[in-house]
């Protein structure tokens, strides 16, 4: 077979998928709650069940990593371990005890003409997740998407085929026992690379892209993608400590946001603290960071007050180190610390610590971040911590989702209009 | 100058404006409704104050458009009569007497572990207006946009440029009224076609692109723009005569839905009566189709029963005519009425008219448009009917913004933490 015939090949094959898709997304829509519910459950309960199969299935895609070279860190990723597995299970138990948020009507009111007009709340259509090495997204993602109504083609990476599709295949039974429509949930059996691009072309098909994974990945579907992308890109989170701040608590929610986990996208990078309490902070903190290994990169004027910070360059300011580093900077005040922000930052996640009210007011106000906090630490912004169950991911551009998304991320609201025989004059 | 160097022009022209905007949408998050408010009505003055200078202005654009052999209904549209003139200045009142959303917190409450989690609605940033002749556009266009918090640039046809800069000017002095920055609207003064290009380049700028007009300006910004749409595709809308209807109210919902007026979005394009009740439905429309004018397209049944209907093609089915004519087709039932709609409709407004409320559940669940109504006629899909104000347009998108987008369409929800030292554990 030539390349332009594989190629036509799998374009025809991913175009079935969202075919198919958009067909079942049709009767998910009217799905009820309790066939969603039954479907998940037995999904969970098929994946503790099939634990001997996963297993097998993941030792053949370790292997083959192994043999193509694939670095600690991804084998890490790719592997489904006896721990991983029961995690996913109880990851779709706790999608089922979420409320369903299909069908809720709000602001239903009467109109001067005499209608009634109210928003109800409705699953996007057909969802594509493009995802790279961990095989419980899978699973994951499946489940949010189940619950919320939505049809979904799931496109992981090649190096995880075969756990992809021992999942897949607990996921289908799980559908037939809900009396869902299998088509509902697709795992794209093609690794061609081709396969991400067709799917990124199908506008007519598909409602929505949420990509998985490294920034390469996140910025080539933003690029290429004609569906539209809920993404998220960078977390540079920043801690403002105002003047006006209780220190112990400046301390302690600096210390928290850097050092309660390293790699995650809500950890503080960048410390900016006001002029006025920067030398009793930073007495504090800097032996705090010492000895938890943490690496610091200062301002000419933290330098001054911590010897053994290095001197931070223009390129760290906007840095997202996802490791034991973090850098300081020294600013006159208020002010200054938004317009830092602004400049630098990601518009992830924020924090000021202040006991100041108007200050507090201010910052809430002017930084445009998708999670803004005061006197909290970063480290909050996560779908869990904020109350809306498990995320399907985290944000960061500003239409139809900001911040956590979950099951409500993944529908929208279509205006219902009621009448008794209403007429336009 | 070559055209390569005029091409680099534009863009830097485009980039410096694009800066500017940002720079503004800043203040603008931040200023106060009352700053907002004393603009707005400065411009609704202004306007109306300078109606010579903008006919004076507008007289030019007309004779150039006529000079170029712009058609009737094109130069109509360019036309700044005294009535078009007061309206802008009406519209602006109604924009300034709206509640600001900006800075409006909801679902504030407690979590677990002490913090507080809310969303605060807050503008977009910067929003790119494209649209074409119309110059009422853009008074309409910048007072929305302003009373949401967000900068604008707008780029109207080179047919309206000298009408468009006219109007410009009012806003300028307006917004100085208000104390608000200058550059927070901004009309694109020149008038080459890549400029279009270089706005729909700018992410980096520009936070989302509202495209006003024909289908063909729509369609090519969509495919064109890096920055995400908010877009108003066809309006083929639907209203469906169950078996259980009210044959007085269909009756007078389907005449009203058709004729109120022939050229609006939300006017019925197809009016689908299921089988039982087509005889004695089609025996009332027809002549009353026939008295207003209408030209009927049926299926074999509605030809069959109505003479006066020609044959109708599988191409009426997905045609917005936005003319008097109507295709009609009589339906075994419900399901075949949703099917119908499903695959010829443009999610934009399908109605139901029945008397049977498990039906009018079903439909209200299964229709996928964005407004769905029951025993109600679709011209009311507007978002003064709906109470949302003035709208922007009315979007065919699901993502972000659904239907009539007013002023909460021109805004999202940033997440908003409030704790007193809290840290995660």
């Amino acid at each position: 077979m030539t390349q332009s015939q594989h190629s036509r090949d799998v374009v025809a094959y991913m175009e079935e998928l969202g075919q198919r898709a958009r067909h079942a997304a049709q009767a998910m829509a009217s799905a009820d709650t309790r066939s969603k519910n039954t479907a998940l459950l037995a999904i969970a309960d098929g994946i503790e069940a099939a634990r001997q199969t996963l297993a097998r299935a993941n030792r053949r895609d370790l292997d083959a990593g192994r043999q193509r070279g694939l670095s600690e860190a991804l084998l890490d990723r790719l592997q489904l371990s006896e721990a991983r597995i029961t995690a996913m299970a109880e990851g779709l138990r706790q999608i089922q005890a979420l409320p369903d948020p299909v069908g809720e009507v709000a602001q239903l009111s009467q109109r001067p003409s005499g209608i009634e007009v109210g928003r109800m709340r409705v699953p996007l259509g057909v969802i594509g997740i493009v995802y790279e090495s961990r095989p419980n997204v899978t699973a994951d993602a499946a489940g949010l998407c189940l619950k919320s109504g939505n049809a979904t083609i799931l496109r992981g990476g090649s190096e995880a085929i075969h756990s992809n599709l021992a999942i897949a295949h607990c996921i289908q039974a799980g559908l037939a026992a809900g009396d869902l429509p299998g088509d509902a949930v697709q795992v794209v059996e093609v690794t061609d690379r081709s396969a991400v691009g067709a799917l990124l072309s199908m506008p007519e098909h598909v409602d929505v892209i949420v990509p998985r994974g490294g920034k390469g990945l996140i910025e080539r579907v933003s690029r290429e993608s004609m569906v539209p992308v809920i993404k998220h890109l960078d977390g540079v989170c920043h801690v403002f400590v105002d003047n006006d701040a209780d220190i112990a608590k400046a301390v302690a929610i600096a210390y928290n946001a850097k050092t309660q986990r390293y790699g995650t996208c809500n950890t503080m990078e960048t410390l900016l603290i006001a002029e006025p309490v920067a030398e009793r902070v930073l007495a504090d903190l800097g032996p705090m960071y010492r000895d938890a290994g943490v690496e610091l990169r200062g301002c000419a004027r933290t330098c001054e007050v911590l010897s053994s910070a290095l001197p931070a360059t223009d390129e760290d300011w906007s840095t997202e180190y996802l490791a034991p580093i973090l850098s300081i900077r020294v600013v006159p005040d208020l002010t200054a610390a938004i317009d830092h922000i602004h400049r630098y930052g990601s518009r992830h996640t924020d924090a000021i610590v202040t006991e100041n009210l108007g200050k507090a007011r201010r910052f809430l106000r002017e930084v445009d971040s998708s999670s803004v906090m005061v006197n909290a630490s970063t480290r909050f912004a996560d779908g869990f911590e904020y109350g809306l169950g498990a995320e399907i991911g985290i944000s960061t551009d500003k239409l139809h989702a900001r911040g956590p998304v979950g099951l409500e991320g993944l529908t929208t609201q279509k205006f219902i209009v009621l009448g008794d025989g209403h007429i336009r004059d």
